[in-house]
């Protein structure tokens, strides 16, 4: 017959095995002493790409950082994310600069005049010694019907500010950019109330 | 020999095909007339699940809607999340509950104690009639060392109000929950900084 461990010593054992974790992951993080302005890339199919940046726009501004966002794609100004970052007009410069997917515009010089427009408005805020993060909301896109240069966009984030973060949203990134970048997650769809007649809604995709 | 289009033709083709893709796309969007309360996961290895869920906090925040936040395992007040959020204590209840993940606190009948009473603060505020989204952040992580009973989180989403939101963070969601789930999104890791020496920065991961 085995002796059942009483809670006690299961906590004893617990603790004991805890406490070996923490020698080992205090030593791993020891070792990470480098501070340095990322770049980012949220891709895949999955949700949560932009919603991921906002989270990281709303870190910054608590913290009290200066940020700078420029979507690329979406045209609305009606969005959560837009009314809540504008309420801090100190630290966030928020950019507009898309007319929608498209299918909604249905004028590709159009689009591609808009892009350019917001690819320039880019690269003033990456420019900017005071931001400490600029959000390219949709760039992918942009850059996968060639709206934007990937070229100049891959030369200007690998010259960037030592200390600047730079996110980049979107499906399908290039793989040029995921290469350059620091970190890249990319969102996999496991799940989604679309494909059951839900619409989208304020607060989840807005 | 072939005849290039010119460029106005490009367009106009372009344009055609584009209105064409609305069409269709309109057809898809009108079939998607409900709205209702979600349950979001977001698990996985990579980056983002809880970046996701303040993005989509600052959604609703924007919009005007009164959230509740419940922070399950990690246990500091110092991150930007909660700088930012706590300056709307009208419309955000936030709940540090966690004293930071088991080999850090060391002592499993605490974890346990402390995720039990996270757990019905968390099942408070979802009764709440007033809050349109419930994060409960890192609740995956009490879910899979069995801090809270998994069968009670699911009665509890499962007869949550038809109008809630609520969002479930942390990796290794169990299967039964991403059955119950309306919206699950896997954050897969593609490349991350701290294989290369880079810490932990304000903004990015708090």
């Amino acid at each position: 017959m085995t002796d059942t461990p009483t809670p006690d010593q299961t906590n004893d054992r617990h603790r004991e095995k805890m406490q070996k974790r923490k020698v080992a992951r205090d030593k791993i993080m020891a070792s990470k002493t480098e501070e340095r302005g990322l770049i980012i890339v949220h891709t895949g199919k999955g949700k949560g790409k932009s919603s991921a940046a906002w989270g990281m726009a709303a870190r910054c501004i608590g913290h009290g950082y200066k940020i700078g966002i420029v979507q690329f794609i979406k045209g609305r100004g009606d969005t959560g994310e837009h009314m809540l970052f504008t309420k801090f007009p100190d630290q966030v410069t928020y950019k507009i600069m898309g007319e929608g997917f498209t299918w909604e515009t249905q004028d590709r010089e159009r689009d591609i005049e808009m892009a350019g427009a917001a690819w320039k408005e880019s690269k003033k805020l990456m420019a900017d010694p005071e931001i400490r993060m600029v959000i390219l909301d949709e760039l992918n896109i942009a850059l996968r019907y060639d709206y934007v240069d990937l070229d100049d966009v891959l030369d200007t984030l690998a010259h960037k500010r030592a200390d600047l973060h730079v996110v980049v949203t979107g499906r399908n990134a290039k793989d040029e950019l995921i290469e350059l970048a620091d970190l890249v997650t990319e969102m996999t769809l496991v799940k989604h109330p679309f494909r059951e007649g839900v619409k989208s809604q304020p607060g989840i995709e807005f």
